[in-house]
This record gives structure tokens, C-alpha cells and sequence, in this order.
């Protein structure tokens, strides 16, 4: 059991932060609210970045970059735009020695500034759709703050795109979802559920928002990422026209969609255990570490160079860069184990001198802590292959959790029952008002997470005011 | 001839913006003195992103996130490094509604909330080397700016190392200028020449500063990468302290290192030519475009068909992003030509009805015009050949202008008369002072670019002053 952190079955936060520190994933920046994202959390966000940047190349988004600074009167041309971000806002009044006549605030999102821009580029139907994607740091300046999960700068990115109809728009909003459901579920090993937000928890300024909810192992939600069907909204309200095929001026039709630095605190809490993360192998930029165990000099010389024999045939499968021998001599090999079991890599091979004689190592899962010898011959091919089992265990794993946490719930008395207990994700029927969902959250802290996509309709009534409904939504604590 | 961009010969600086609008390579931001970095321009930066990011990870480094925002009172720490940044910050004063107790300012570079946080994470020389990595937006509110070359925010990586010793420190200063070297010669094909900066013109807060200096086709230097040995300096502001092997407190020893999209400037004024940016294939995001010419629709069924088979051929060879085919049914062939001329792609490959008769493809290329019929069978050797010559032709010219270019001057007159008529890299001997850089300055608007790391030691009278010098420095206009 690990000293430095806090059982899960003890005090859950706790859990998550010490798993944070442990791992050296994060530390709390000089600045209210900020994170510095140390190297092994960072090497998390550049293996999601690395797949999902080419799944958007891959399905013709290119990449581009826009000003951190927006003048704030941009921010005030859409009402419902600035209404949701301007409690937010971090404002930059000086700057060169002077006050600036028009203060800028730093970017909590960027349709405003990236709608200037399209509504300068576009002329004529021709030169639709635009597909733009950036990487970029955004500021929300936020009261209460948690690593990873929310705080007052973060990492994503933001996909903006513009299309000729509003069909397009439906069709690129859903297409992005998609890929980012693929990426949580095969890469992250994070089952989510797709679906629509109720109007009162949209993006501030969108027709529709579309988001993929988690289960988290304390079963509340972690909205994970979303994708915004903007209309014509941000068109109209930043003259995004454009020549249509009848040569008449047209608004065109926008969306928006991002998945951000949460997604590391996703894969904590949904795979980690009481001794710190596990890292699904597919976007661990670490897969396997070979440790080499000695005593004596001559014990040193040769565990090393066997582990190094090791990593050359595994560099060859895996990639030079996901293989790492761990060379310190100044530390008892159950410490070298335990650093390398708090920052989560899936695949750790002991390599002593049995393991020298007998030309093999000693090969130990970071999910299951099983172990197995194993021989040179077959190093090649039983690690990819444990790399895969470990990947599909974590997935079913979590599945298996969201499914036995997943349940229609009829009356209120049960659904208050269910959240003051445990928690879980609960199917009920709502009569659609957002005064009703204000209600249930007041008095159960449960919200309204998603009306899901592939929900059958199924007439009933509201949980809370009996009056009818035509689908059940799911509703769960969330962070 | 280019009808959208003005000859260089006419005027160098307006022929510079009007490449980047031609090429839709980056675009003014609504925000004074920012950019905007269109896909086009994007591209390039990724390009050169993605070698350098292999060889940091190749040569030990990992990345690694820091905040945004430095509190105000950071920047004071160290004496020299306020002196230089002071006039350029921005700073923010409000956020989330309410003034901020103490503002921050946006980073203009890391060293001091980085050092902040190694002060934190080092105990022990155990833990050192730290080698980290930063990719970042960055601002310095600038009074003249120009797209790429110097805008008031820019993205760029800046490496912060802590080591134990300071040759150890020098070493990794000197480690890095090489990998900008590479980087910069064998992948932008910019001939540069590696140096130190004179005192007055080191980083802020710097023991040494080395950079590399290239020229463009005006004549005029343009610092590429610098590279900076801190000694002890951040250490001792930001109390960056281990225990030593003898179990005694000591300042760790530190470096800095950076590289921005200013590199984007360096590769259009490099290889550029009248009718807009070349890019050397290695950093080409489209390496080739394939562009069908038809008339009738049954000839742009054909076309489209070759062109895919030639396409699926060259992806395999060249990577599946980096070959296009231009599909645009409402544009005439020359015109469509143009625009990829104008975005600088390489090699274009023509398929006409008659190159489909001949199951073969016109091969053109961007930096020599030369045009050649090539069968599909040759293609796939054909066209990699192609761009390793583009890429050695481009370097090469280069290389011979800096050739021409750089010359050894031994009176003031002679260096004055260079550097009125056409600029050029002036070998000249100067007397060490500050003052004396500053009057030929003053004079000429010739600076020091760099004392040559492999210049010989050749006593002599400096030019100016007639006191003596050891080396010869070069002097040039510069960005």
C-alpha cells in the first residue's frame, strides 16, 4: 500500500490529489488557480494530442493559430456568448508601459476572434467548408480550481468550422463527436455515453451541444468533451456571409468542439487504483520500463546490458521512444518498482541476474500485478500482446462499472435515495423545464448530464412534477 | 509574373508581406501587433515542430507545461532580466470580475516562473540534469512589427535545463545551438553561421548568449536561434539550490534556449522568389500536389482516376498527408497552378488526357521551373530524387549568397560605403566596447551580429576606434 496516498474508499479528492503529486503528473502554479503540468502528465496530453491531431487531418481539418488577446467589445456581440463568459474573464488593461484604450481580455474560447477572421476570409460558397482546428491555452477564471479537472488555464483544443447548410454543420458536429468518442473509448480506454445537453447547460451561444459523459470510479460524471452546433449564431453576430450558389449573401452555418487537459484527470479516476494512476498502454508515452535489479558491480554491468538487449527488441515493436531502462544505482529495486507502479506504466520488466542466466525477464502488469517469466524468444511477442490485454481490461473494467451503476429510477423518493447514498447514473424522465432540472439539482446536487443520443422514446412522466415526458435523461453528480 | 506580389528588387519588405498574403500564410490579427497563422503558415511551424520535438526527446529532453501568467513581482528578481523585459509586458489587472491583489504579466519568456518551480522540485544533485521543454505562446508588446519576424505575441519552444556544473551547463548551451543548426541547415535549408552575442546584445540575465545568424536575400542577418548559458544568475534570484556530492548547498547551474515561428520570415526570405515562398520539401506539410486538367466531364472522370493511382503511389513513399490532389472543378489549370506556386509546393505533377493515354504525369518543380514527362513507373523514384535535389538546390544557393556576401573589411570608409550601398556580412575587428558598437551603429545601422564560435585569432586594429582586437566580428543590417 502506497504511504504518500489516500485510499479511494477513504476520501476520494484526497485519493485523486495524492495520485496527482505522487505521480508528478501536476503541481499548483504561483498563479491563483493555475497548474503547472509536469513531464509524465504532460507526455499524457501529447499522446491524446498526437492521435487526435491526426484524426483530424485524417478527415480534412487543418491546423491554425489565433491571437491569445480578444478586444473586449468582441466578446459583447453575442449575448448569450458574453452573459456565460464574462464573470470569467481575465483582462488585460496594460501593456508597453501603457493603459490600453481598449482593454483585451486573455481567450476563454475563441469563436468571437475566429469569427472576425472567417467573416474577412469567406466571399463565396466556393470556399466552404472552412475546417480549422487550434491548439491553444485558454483562461477561465475559475473560484474553485482542481488539477487537471478545472482551473484557470488549460490545455486544448478548438475545431471551428463552417459550412454552406445547416445540415453540414448536424453532420460535421456529430462527426466530431465521433472521433472524440473513439478516442476516449479505444485510446484512453474511457467508456463514454454521447448526447445532447438540455438547453440550460449549452454552450453559451449554440443551437445544440453535444457532449460524451464518463463514469468516474466514485460514479459521478466527467463531462469529457464537447461539440457545439452553432447555426448561425455566431455567423449573425459577427457577419460570417457568404455568396450562396443563387449568388445571394448568406450567413454561413458554424460549429465549435473541444476536448481538453481533463481528459488526464478522466483517465485517473476512471483506471487508478490505491497506489496512483494506470495508464491505458495505448496513450502511456511510457509502455514499458525495465529495471534491472543488482547488488554488485559486476550484477550491475550485466542486468544492464541484458536490459538493454531487452529494450532493442522491444524499441523495435513499440517505438525508441516508449521504452525506457531505468538506470538509477542509488536506490533499493521495490522503490525503482513503486516510482515507476505512481506513474502508471503498463508493462514493468525486472531484469536480475536469474534473469541474465536463464536469458529472459521477469514481465509485471501494472493493472493486475501479475507476473510472468518470460524468454527472449518470446519477449516480442508476449509484450505487445499483454499490452493489448491490459488495454482491453481497463476498458471492460470500466464498462462493467458504468453498466452496474446505470439504472432507470421512476420515483423521486428513490432517485433522493439513490444520491444521497452512492451516486450513480440514473435514467429518469423529466418534463423538459429548466426550472424543474434547477429543482432536482438544488435538492439533490444530481443534474441534468445528457439527453442520450440513442435514447429509445418511451412516454412517462417527470420524476419530480409528474408532468409527461417523452424520453428519460440521464442524471448523475458530476465534476 | 506574379501580379499579387511585388518584385523583390523593387522593395524587399513590401515583396515579404505581400508572399505571406499571396501564400494566405498568416494574416493581422484584430489585436495591435498580433498575427494570425493560417493553415498554410501553420504547417510550416508543425513541420519544423515535429524534428525539433524528436530530437529534444532523442537527446534526453521532455515537455512540459508552465503558467501563462507570471506574478508582476517575479520579473524583479533578477536585475538585468527586469531592465530588458520591463518595457514589453503585458499586464493583466482584473479577473473574474474583480482587480487583482497583485497583476500578472503575460510570459514574455519562462526562466522566471520555471526557476520558481525547480526551486520546489530540486533537493538533490541526484535529481539533476533537469531537462525541460516548453511549447508556448509568448508575448512582447512590440512597438514595429512585422508578420513572422517580430509580432507582439508569437509561439515558440524554450528549453530550461538545471545542471550540477558548469561546464555541464555550457555543454547542453552549446548541445542545443547544434540541434538549431541542424534543424535550420539540413531541414529549412538556411545556411547559418553559430556564434556568441556581444555583451550588449546577450538575453537578459544571460552569462552568454550564442546564436545563429543567417542572411537573407537583402543582405540582411536574421538571428534564427539563440541559446543561453545563465550561469548561476536565475538560481541565485529563484534560490534553485541542491545538495552537492559533499552534502552541501550550491546554486544549480542553468541554460535557456529558443526558437519561434520568427523561423517562417527565415525560410520566405531565404529561398523566395518573385512569384511568392518556396518550401524545402523536408518541412513541406504538401510535399506534392497532383492537379487534374480537364475539359469534359469524361476527361475529368480520367484525370481524377490517374491522378489517384499516381497519389496512392507517392503517399506511400512520401506519407499519406504530404500528397494533394487539387479537385477544384471552377478554376482554369494555369490558375490553379498559380495557387500552389504561391504556397510554395515543391513539385507539382500535371495529369492531362494525354498523360493518361501515356500512363505517365508532368513532373514540374517550384524552384527551377523544369518540367519533365515521367511514366508511372519511374515515379515512385522519380519524384523522392526530385525533392532531395530541391532541397540540396535551395541550401546551395543560399549558401553561395552568404558566400558572395560575407567579406573581410580593414577601414571604416570601406565598411561605411558596404553598408550604404547593399548591406552585406562584414568580417571587421573591433575593440571589445560597447561604446564602440553603438557609434557604428549610431553611424551606419550596422550592429554585431555575432563573435563566430570557429573564428580564427587574428590580431588587429578595430575599424572604428583603431584600438586593438584579437577576432574578427560580423557586422550586418539585421530583423
Amino acid at each position: 500500500m502506497a504511504k504518500n496516498i489516500t485510499p479511494r474508499s477513504e476520501n476520494f479528492p484526497q485519493w485523486y490529489q495524492d495520485v496527482i503529486m505522487a505521480g508528478q503528473l501536476a503541481d499548483h502554479a504561483p498563479v491563483k488557480g493555475c497548474m503547472v503540468i509536469r513531464p509524465d502528465g504532460y507526455g499524457i496530453w501529447e499522446s491524446i494530442q498526437s492521435k487526435l491531431d491526426y484524426r483530424f487531418k485524417e478527415t480534412g481539418h487543418v491546423n491554425a493559430y489565433f491571437p491569445l488577446l480578444i478586444p473586449e467589445n468582441f466578446m459583447k456581440k453575442e449575448a448569450e456568448h458574453v452573459e456565460g463568459f464574462a464573470p470569467e474573464l481575465a483582462v488585460v488593461t496594460h501593456a508597453g508601459g501603457k493603459e490600453l484604450e481598449e482593454p483585451y481580455v486573455i481567450r476563454p474560447t475563441s469563436e468571437t476572434v475566429i469569427g472576425h477572421m472567417y467573416s474577412k476570409w469567406l466571399k463565396s460558397y466556393r470556399d466552404l467548408p472552412i475546417l480549422i482546428n487550434q491548439w491553444a491555452n485558454v483562461m477561465r477564471w475559475e473560484k474553485r480550481t482542481r488539477l487537471f479537472l478545472r482551473t484557470s488555464e488549460f490545455l486544448w483544443q478548438e475545431g471551428h468550422t463552417a459550412h454552406e447548410t445547416q445540415e453540414q454543420a448536424e453532420e460535421e458536429t456529430l462527426k466530431m463527436l465521433e472521433i472524440y468518442r473513439e478516442i476516449l473509448e479505444d485510446y484512453c480506454a474511457i467508456p463514454v455515453i454521447p448526447g445532447q445537453k438540455p438547453a440550460h447547460e449549452k454552450f453559451a451561444g449554440a443551437l445544440t451541444t453535444y457532449t460524451l459523459e464518463a463514469m468516474m470510479q466514485d460514479k459521478k460524471a466527467l463531462q469529457s468533451a464537447t461539440s457545439h452546433n452553432l447555426g448561425q449564431n455566431f455567423a449573425r453576430a459577427f457577419d460570417i456571409e457568404f455568396l450562396n450558389r443563387d449568388n445571394v449573401l448568406e450567413h454561413a452555418w458554424t460549429t465549435s468542439w473541444g476536448i481538453s487537459t481533463r481528459s488526464i484527470g478522466g483517465i485517473i479516476m476512471t483506471h487508478g487504483d490505491d497506489d496512483g494512476i494506470i495508464l491505458p498502454p495505448k496513450i502511456a508515452p511510457t509502455k514499458v520500463v525495465i529495471v534491472p535489479i543488482f547488488k554488485s558491480e559486476l550484477d550491475q554491468q550485466s542486468t544492464i546490458a541484458h536490459s538493454e538487449k531487452i529494450a532493442e527488441v522491444l524499441k523495435k515493436e513499440l517505438g525508441a521512444l516508449n521504452v525506457k531502462i531505468d538506470y538509477r544505482d542509488n536506490m533499493k529495486p521495490g522503490d525503482k518498482f513503486f516510482t515507476w507502479i505512481q506513474k502508471g506504466v503498463p508493462l514493468r520488466i525486472e531484469v536480475g541476474p536469474k534473469d541474465v542466466a536463464n536469458n529472459g525477464g521477469m514481465v509485471v502488469r501494472r493493472d493486475t500485478r501479475d507476473k510472468q517469466v518470460c524468454s527472449m524468444n518470446e519477449i516480442a511477442t508476449i509484450v505487445p500482446q499483454l499490452l493489448d490485454d491490459i488495454q482491453s481490461n481497463l476498458f471492460n473494467r470500466a464498462k462493467a462499472l458504468l453498466g452496474e451503476n446505470m439504472m432507470k429510477v421512476d420515483t423521486y423518493d428513490e432517485f433522493k435515495k439513490i444520491f444521497s447514498e452512492k451516486g450513480a447514473f440514473v435514467l429518469a424522465h423529466w418534463d423538459g423545464t429548466t426550472e424543474t432540472a434547477g429543482k432536482i439539482q438544488a435538492e439533490t446536487k444530481a443534474s441534468i448530464r445528457l439527453i442520450p443520443n440513442d435514447g429509445e422514446l418511451e412516454a412517462g412522466k417527470c420524476i419530480y412534477s409528474g408532468k409527461p415526458s417523452k424520453q428519460r435523461v440521464i442524471f448523475a453528480l458530476a465534476y
